[in-house]
C-alpha cells in the first residue's frame, strides 16, 4: 500500500490523503511510502513522479549495493535494512527532492513503520522537514545492526569459555558460520558506512547542511560497527589457530604416552619370544633360576629404557 | 564482415550501405561494426578512418587489459567480453568520435549482435546517439558476467551441502578450480570496473554528460560483481580451512581408537609371552589355577588401563 | 561531582565556585569537570551550557570511538583513557569553546585528577589558556598507554627466554591473550592517533595554532605506540610459527626413534615366533647349535637393518 | 665503445663521427651510446657533457631501482633490461636533453643494438626526434620481459599437468624457484611500471607530449605484465596448498589401511599368545576341537571388528 | 663534548672556538656538534640556542621515531643511526636554522666523526653551506644501513645452500632471528625513507632547493633498502614453507617404509602365533612337511601383500 504524510503551510500534519490531492499548494513538504506496493501503485513512480527509468529499475530488482545517485531534481538512495534473524538484507529505496521524500520497499520494513508511529505520536514534526524523516529512517535501520553484531560477539565469547566442552568439529562449524555471518554483515555495514561518508562530505547536500551533524552521528555508529566486525574476524582466526595448536598438542601427548609404553614392551616381548622358542638345546632353559633371572633382566631393561627416555627429556613432551 | 548503421539528418535509420557512401552530408551519426573482419576490411581502419597505428596494433593483437586511450579526435576503448563456458575473455575494441562509433572484434560477439537486433526492432533509435549504442554494448557485455559468477556461487553452495559425500581430493580439486576461475573473473571484472570508473569520472567525457547516469548504472553492476568475487574467495578459503580441520579431527579420532586398543593389548600380549617361555622351572605353570589366575590378572590390567585412560580424559579426544 | 576552575582577568586562579557565579564578567576562561556526575549535574549540560542533544547523548552512552565533532560555537571530543590493569577503555568527553573547556567522565579518571593537582601546585597557569589544559589531559591519557604496551613487550620477551619451560598449551594461551590485548590496544591507540592527526592538521583549529607543536608531540607518541603494536603482533605470529615448527620437529625425533626401534624388533620377534611353533618336524630345532645360530642370525639382521637405516640417512632426521 | 648517431638540419643521418665534431651547428639532434665504455670514455660524461656528479655516480654503481631524476637542462633515467636466462637485471642509464640523448650501459644490451640496426635500415628517422629513440629502446626492453613471464607461466601449467608424476620434494623446489623468479620479476616490472606512469603523467614532459601515446602503449604492457605476475603468484600458492592437502590425504589413506589391518591382528595375536602359554592346567587345550573352536572365535572377532569399523564409517576415510 | 666548526665571511674554516665567541659577526655559518654532552653542555640548548622545550625533551629521551618538526626559525630532525652489530638504533637529533646546524647525540656516532674528518681534509667546504653538512651526515648514516642488509641477505643465501646440513630447530631459529632483524631494520628504514620523502617534497625546504637532488639521492638508497627488506621477508617465508614441506615429506617417506614393513610382519607373526598354540589336537602340526608348508604360506602372503601395495601405488609415496 501507499502511505502519505504531508505538512501544510500551517505546519499541520495530514495523512493518508489521495496522491492527486497533493498538488494542492498548501502543502509544505510530504513523504510518500510505497510499502509492498501493488503493480498499479508501482506505476506511480513513473506516471506521477516522473522518476528516471534507471532508478525505477533499481527499485524493482534486488541487485544493489547501498548507493547514492544524483538525478536532476532529486537524489536516489539505496539502503540495506537487516533482518536480524537471517542476517539477510532487505532493500529500502528513497527518492529525496526539494520538498518531498519517497520511500519504496518490497518487503515489510519494521524500521519505517516505527518512524511513522513516532511522527504521529510526536507533535513537533511541523518544525522539522523531510530530510529529518530521512535521518530517522536511516537511524532506525542502522540501530538494528547492533543487536546482530552483539549476538555474534556473544557467540564468540561463549566459544572462548566453553572451548573444552566442544569437539573440534562443532567448534570449526561454529567458527565457519560466525565468520560467514561476519562477512555478510561486513558487506552491508561497510557499504552503508561509505554511503554515509558520502552524505556527510559531498557538496551535493548543501541544503542538508543543518542536518549534517545528525548524519555524522549515524556515520559514527557505522564506523564503530565496522571496527567491531574487523576485530571479531581477527579474534575468530586467533581462536581457530589456538584451538588447533592446543588440540594437536593434546593428541601428541596421548600419542607420546602410547609410544613410550610400546617402546618398552616391544623389546620385552622379543625376549619372551626368544625363550618361547622350541630348540632342543637352549642351556638357559635348564638353569634353575633361569626364569627369575630373565624376569630380572626384563625389569632391568625396562628401567634402563625409562631412564634413557627421562634423560632424553621425552617425558616433558 | 562489416556492418554499417547510420542515422540521417531526418532521423531515419539506414543500414548496410557502402562505406564510401557515408561521406554523404545527410548522415547525423553512424556505427561501423567490424565483425571478424577480413584482412582487406582491417585495412579500412587505417586507410578510411586514419586511426593511429598504436590503436590499430591493439586491435590486432590480444594482449590488452580493458582500457581507454585518448587520441586526437576520438577515444579508443578496449572491453572484455566473457565466454560463459570457458571464462575466457574476448576482446572488443571501440573507437568513439564526434559522430561515429567503430567497433572491432576478431571473434563472434553475441552481445553486439543482440544490440544490432534491438536497434532494428526498436523505432526510437532516431532520438538517441552513438554514445547510447556504446552504452548498450557495454551493458550487454557486463550483464553476461553475472551468470558466470552465479554459477560459481552455486558450485560453492553445493560444496557446503554435500561436503560429507566428497573425498578430500575431489573437494580440493573443486576448490582449486573455483578459486582459479574467481581469479580469472576478478582480473576481467576489476579492470572493467576501473575503466567504467574512469568513464563516469573523467573530464574527457563532457559530451557524454547526459549519458553519465547510464554508465553509472553499469559501474554499479561491476561494483556488485567485484564485491561478490571477493566474498566468494574469502568463503572458499574458509571452507578449505574448515574441511581440513574437520578431516584432521576425524583421522585423529580413528587413530586414537587404534592407539587405545593397541595400548591395552601390548601389555597383555607381553604377559602371554612370559608364560609361553619354555623354562624348566617356572612355578606358576604348575599351579592348578595358574591359568585362570593369569587370565584374571590380564582382565584386571585391562580394566586398570581403561580407568587410567578415562581419568586422563583420552576418551574425549 | 563538578569541579570548577576559572582564571580571572587579573590572571588569578579561583576554584570550586558555584556554576552560576561564573557569568561574572571578570572571568577570562574556565574549566568545568563533571567527575562521575549525579543525574542532577548531568542536566547542566543542557540547561546551563546548551550543548547539542547529540553530543549529550554521546556523553551518556558508551558506544563511541575517539572522535571529534564540530558544533557551532564549540568542538566536541571523545577520548579513551586506558585502565592499565584490564586494558579496558574509559571514555572522557570534552567540550571546548572560545573561553571554556568542559570535561565529562562517568568513571574516576586518574589522569584528570593529576592535571588538577598540577594546576593548583603550579603558579604559571595564569599565563596559559584552556587549550593548554586540554593538552595536559590528553598528554596524561596517552602517557598511560606506554606502561600497558611495555608490559606486553615484557611478556613477549619472557616467552622468548623461557620458551623451553612452557608446555605448548601454556604458550598458546599466553600468545592468544597477548594478541587479544594487542588488538584491544590497537583499536584504542589507532583511533586516538587518527584523532590527534585531525587536531594537528585540520583547519578548524586556527585558534589552537600556538599549541599545535604540543599536540604534535602527543601525536608522535601515538605513532610510536602504533608502530610498537604492529611489530609486536608480527613478532607473536613469528614466535607461534617457530614454536610449532620446533615442537613438531621434537615430536618427530621421538617418533623416529620409536619407529627405528620397532622396525628392528618386528622382524626379530617374527623369527622367534617361527621357532616357537610346535610342528613335530622342524629340523633346525634338533641342531645342537640351532639356538645359537638363530641368535646369530637375529644379531645379523639387526646389524643389516641398522646399516640400511644409516645409508638411507634416517638417523639424521 | 661510443656510438654516435646524429641528424643534420637537412634531416640526413650521419654516424660514428668524432664526439668533438658534433658542436657543428648543422646537427639537429643526436644520440650517443656508451656501450661498455672504457675508463677514458666514461670521463666524457663529465668533461664533455657536464652531467651532475650524482647522475654519473648512478651510472657507475649498480645500486639503482629504475628511476627518473630531473636535472637542470636534462632528465636522467635508469631502466632495467632483463637477461631472459638468469632473470638478472642489467642497468641502462639514459640522459635526455633538449636535442640529444645519451645512453650508458656497462654490459652488452641486445635491445639497444637492435634499435641501432632499425634506425640504419629505416629511412624515416629524419622525420622523428631523439625522444622517439628513447621510446624505441624502452619498447624493446619491455618487450623482452614477456618471454620471461611466459616461460614461468608454462612451468606453472606443466606443474598442473604432471603433478602426479612429481615427488613432493621436486614440486616444492620447483614452486620455490618459480616464486623466487616471480619476486625478482615483480621488483623489476613494478618499478618500471611506476616509472612509465611518471613519464606519461608528469608535467615535466610537456615537450614529449606528441610522444605520450607511445609511452602509454608501453605502460599498458607493463600493467599487463604486473597483473600476470600477481595472478601467477596467487596460483602458485593455491597449487602448493592443494598439493599438500591431496598428499596429506593420500598418506592418511595409507595409514588408515595399516591401522585397520593392525587393529584386527592385534587382538588375534593376543589370543594365540594365550593358548601358547605353558600352564599345566588349561582345560581348552585338551578339548578335541579346541583348536578349531579358537580358529572360529578368531574369525568371529575379525568379522565383528570389520563390522564395527564399517558402522563407524572408517572405511570412507 | 661540544665540537664547533664555523665558516667566516672570508670562507675560512675555524674550529673548536668557544661557543660565546660565535656571536662574532664575521661568521657566515656554523655547525655545533654535541657529542655525548655533559649535563652542563646540554643546558646550552636552552640557555644559548633557546630551542623549544619539546624539542629539547625529544633530545633527552629515546622514544622517538625518525621525524621532522617545524619550529619558528629552525627545523628539528630526528635521525636513526644503525649499530651494525646489534642492529640497535641510536638517535641523532639535528636543529637546522638559517645559518647554523646543531647536532646532538648521546652515544658516539661514527658517521658524524667521519663527516668532521672529511671537512677538515677537504678544502672546498668554504663554497658549501650547513645544509651540505646535514646531507653528508644523512648520507653516511644511510650508507651504513647497507652492510646490515647485505649481511642478512648473505645469511639467507647460506640457508639456501646448506639447508640439508641443518636440523629444523637450527633452521627455524635462524629464520626467526633473521625475520626479527628484518622487522627491526624495516622500522628504521621505512621511517627514514618517509622522512627523506618529506624533506625532498615539502614546501618548507625552499632554501634547501639547490640541495634537493642530493637528498633525492639518499631517498633512492632508502627506497632500494626498503625494497630489499620486503623481498627478503617474502623469501624467508617461502624458505620456511618449502623446508617444512620437504621435511614433512621426508618424515612421511620414513614412516611409509616402516608402515609397509610392519604391515607385512603383523600377519606373519599372527600365523606363527597360531602354530605356537599348545592345543593337543592340531592336525597340521603332525604333518611331515607342515613346517615347510607354513613357511611357504608365509612367503606367499608376503608376496601377495607386496603386489597389493604395488598395485595401490604405495611405493610411490
Ligand atoms: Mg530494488
Ligand atoms: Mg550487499
Ligand atoms: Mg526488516
Ligand atoms: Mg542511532
Ligand atoms: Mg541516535
Ligand atoms: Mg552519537
Ligand atoms: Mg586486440
Ligand atoms: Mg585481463
Ligand atoms: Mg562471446
Ligand atoms: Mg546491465
Ligand atoms: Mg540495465
Ligand atoms: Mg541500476
Ligand atoms: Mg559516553
Ligand atoms: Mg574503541
Ligand atoms: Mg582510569
Ligand atoms: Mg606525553
Ligand atoms: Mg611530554
Ligand atoms: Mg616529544
Ligand atoms: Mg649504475
Ligand atoms: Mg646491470
Ligand atoms: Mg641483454
Ligand atoms: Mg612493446
Ligand atoms: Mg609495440
Ligand atoms: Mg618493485
Ligand atoms: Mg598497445
Ligand atoms: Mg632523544
Ligand atoms: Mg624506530
Ligand atoms: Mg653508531
Ligand atoms: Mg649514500
Ligand atoms: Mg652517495
Ligand atoms: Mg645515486
Amino acid at each position: 500500500m501507499v502511505h502519505i504524510m504531508a505538512i501544510t503551510e500551517k505546519l499541520e500534519l495530514i495523512q493518508d490523503i489521495d496522491i492527486n490531492q497533493m498538488n494542492n499548494e498548501e502543502i509544505k513538504w510530504y513523504w510518500v511510502d510505497f510499502d509492498r506496493p501493488s503493480e498499479e501503485e508501482v506505476k506511480l513512480l513513473e506516471s506521477y513522479f516522473k522518476f528516471h527509468a534507471l532508478a525505477i529499475e533499481d527499485c524493482m530488482y534486488f541487485l544493489q549495493r547501498p548507493k547514492l545517485d544524483y538525478y536532476e531534481g532529486y537524489n536516489f538512495f539505496v539502503f540495506h535494512s537487516l533482518n536480524e534473524e537471517t542476517l539477510e538484507t532487505e532493500e529500502v529505496d528513497v527518492f529525496v527532492g526539494k520538498n518531498y521524500m519517497v520511500s519504496f520497499h518490497k518487503t515489510y520494513i519494521d524500521e519505517i513503520e516505527k518512524v511513522r508511529q513516532k511522527i504521529i505520536e510526536n507533535n513537533t514534526i511541523g518544525t522539522k522537514n523531510h530530510i529529518y524523516i530521512l535521518h530517522l529512517i536511516l537511524d532506525n535501520i542502522v540501530d538494528k545492526y547492533f543487536p546482530a553484531v552483539y549476538k555474534i560477539e556473544d557467540k564468540i565469547n561463549n566459544l572462548g569459555i566453553h572451548v573444552k566442552k566442544h569437539s573440534i568439529r562443532v567448534l570449526v562449524n561454529h567458527l565457519f558460520e560466525i565468520r560467514n555471518n561476519l562477512l555478510k554483515l561486513r558487506k552491508t555495514i561497510n557499504s552503508m558506512r561509505d554511503l554515509l561518508y558520502r552524505i556527510t562530505n559531498s557538496d551535493h547536500f548543501k541544503n542538508y547542511k543543518e542536518m549534517k551533524i545528525y548524519f555524522s552521528d549515524i556515520y559514527d555508529h557505522l564506523l564503530k560497527l565496522s571496527e567491531m566486525i574487523e576485530s571479531n574476524r581477527d579474534v575468530t582466526s586467533d581462536i581457530h589457530a589456538s584451538y588447533l595448536s592446543i588440540n594437536a598438542d593434546r593428541m601428541n601427548t596421548i600419542m607420546m604416552t602410547f609410544t613410550l609404553v610400546t617402546s618398552i614392551f616391544v623389546p620385552l616381548t622379543f625376549i619372551t619370544g626368544v625363550y618361547g622358542m622350541n630348540f632342543e638345546y637352549m642351556p638357559e632353559l635348564k638353569w634353575h633360576y633361569g626364569y627369575f633371572t630373565i624376569l630380572g633382566v626384563m625389569l632391568l631393561v625396562s628401567l634402563l629404557l625409562l631412564i634413557w627416555f627421562k634423560i632424553k627429556g621425552w617425558f616433558d613432551a
